[in-house]
């Protein structure tokens, strides 16, 4: 099952250096979701062959601009497209005016169902379970109420060992029932068990999203073992007092946090415009976490 | 004295193949006017080296977001750089609400005055003279109000003949009194007039921007025989019907405004998602009115 991070934006507060706002697009299966949506997301998708029907779900972290400045933008233009079928849309209850305002004042009528899900920031909690995923917040604690988020795959089936059910003439149908556990009887009235006949599925993957936030350490025992945390490094550690100041992380705590919480992969994003070269801040965070990377536009990585 | 448009965005409802939404950057004299202000206008002027400060006056002519969806960023993108001065900005009045919704539950202090000018929808005004220039609005026809605008040079100061004064001794300090017409007194007391010593200035150029509308004739009157017209034509003539529907203009009828009102250049943009090669559109337009250009992103038209 597919389960991959696209990056359309990894800068801080405004654009800069060819850097875009942040977001990201979580592949769940072949299903899309949105993470933030600043200013030029959609063009960042144009760029990078990313449909819009293809999105159904988007949460948005806070409401500080680079973070969800595209979001109007993106979903007109869903609307101009055509689209009918629902999107599900968790943030911060206000971006319901937000939206609203703008649509009013345009004589726009969005032509499909925009489900909003109020995000709280007083309880993590679950706020969305698919076939494939379970999305649940993260407490973070920044300047205005933030959330992350944490997307967990759901334990998959067995899979069929194809070896071993070679020759048994078993219907393609009864796969499903086998990596249920349902036990295949053949033609001759033999039993063949379905625990003998699959193996073990893969063993389910997590991936954090924390952006933006102070380094407090709070919301560590969420994200313990994930398999790929995202996490703010807007400064090198020599603005730690700046960071703090803004309730922004740095690159060598960021990698201090995937230490301590034994998370697979870093990936660091959320650069303040002071960095042109972001070389360092990863050098910064592999220190402590060799198991670095910086989030770039338009790469993927495999959680 | 520069008078010249750059084209940031000419794309009409969404961004494709790599066209932005409408943004134009009128310079006057080294001061930049902006009109309109689609999504990622900010990353536009980023790519094309135009500086945020450089910008005192913003005129937006409706509020479908592809015309004004890239102002709050850029505004806060002003405000995280540290202006001071006064920004002003010509709008529809519902663009304060749209604005001040989003700074408020962002937490945003915005730390520069925004002077808002609401534009009127039922009759043209003039609504800023600078020492440069006057910009009045032009009343056009849309599925909801919108605004072009007329930007005509003030009449300049006549021009000192450097090949007259020169061996006069004349004070260079003297040179302004001299083009504002105030005859000069040599040291043997002999009267130098200044009608002979200057010659006439330029004539006044003019800018007539409109977009979007029908094109239904009544705003002509005012653009008659204006230096450029940038006139929308979202659609080739054989979509007429659709175009009247939208309250949009073909780039056969911007032609025949651009004949019938005797202007010296056409520029249309505001190209539909349709198109991805523009040439068809430009040849429709020249067989009317020869004169007639693309709004090319990143490209500076002299007017």
């Amino acid at each position: 099952m597919k389960f991959e991070v696209t990056i359309l934006g990894s800068s801080s507060a405004t654009p800069i250096f060819h850097r875009n706002p942040t977001s990201q697009i979580l592949n769940v299966n072949e299903k899309l979701l949105m993470i933030d949506c600043g200013e030029g997301t959609q063009q960042q998708m144009l760029r990078f062959g990313i449909k819009y029907h293809k999105i159904d779900y988007i949460f948005i972290s806070h409401l500080h601009g680079d973070h969800y400045f595209g979001l109007v933008g993106l979903i007109s233009s869903m609307h101009l497209n055509g689209r009918k079928k629902p999107l599900y849309l968790f943030a911060p209850k206000e971006i319901k005016e937000i939206l609203e305002v703008q649509f009013k004042h345009s004589a726009t009528v969005i032509k499909f169902p925009i489900e909003y899900y109020a995000t709280q920031n007083n309880t993590s909690e679950v706020i969305l379970e698919t076939n494939d995923v379970v999305v649940e917040t993260i407490l973070l604690n920044h300047r205005i109420p933030t959330t992350g988020f944490l997307f967990k795959e759901k334990q998959r089936l067995r899979k069929v060992n194809k070896e071993l059910v070679e020759g048994l003439n078993i219907p393609q149908e009864y796969y499903q029932l086998l990596k249920k556990g349902i036990d295949f009887k053949d033609e001759k009235g033999k039993l063949h068990k379905a625990i003998d006949l699959t193996i073990e599925a893969d063993i389910p993957k997590s991936y954090a999203y924390c952006s933006d936030t102070l380094a407090d350490g709070t919301y560590l025992p969420q994200i313990q073992g994930v398999d790929l945390l995202y996490h703010e490094s807007t400064f090198m550690h020599d603005m730690v007092d700046r960071a703090k100041e803004t309730y922004h992380t740095t690159a060598l705590e960021a990698a201090t946090i995937a230490k301590e919480c034994v998370v697979k992969k870093l990936l660091i994003g959320h650069f303040s415009a002071r960095y042109r070269d972001l070389s360092p801040l990863l050098m910064e965070a592999k220190e402590v976490f060799p198991e670095s990377y910086l989030a770039i536009e338009g790469e993927t990585v495999l959680i």
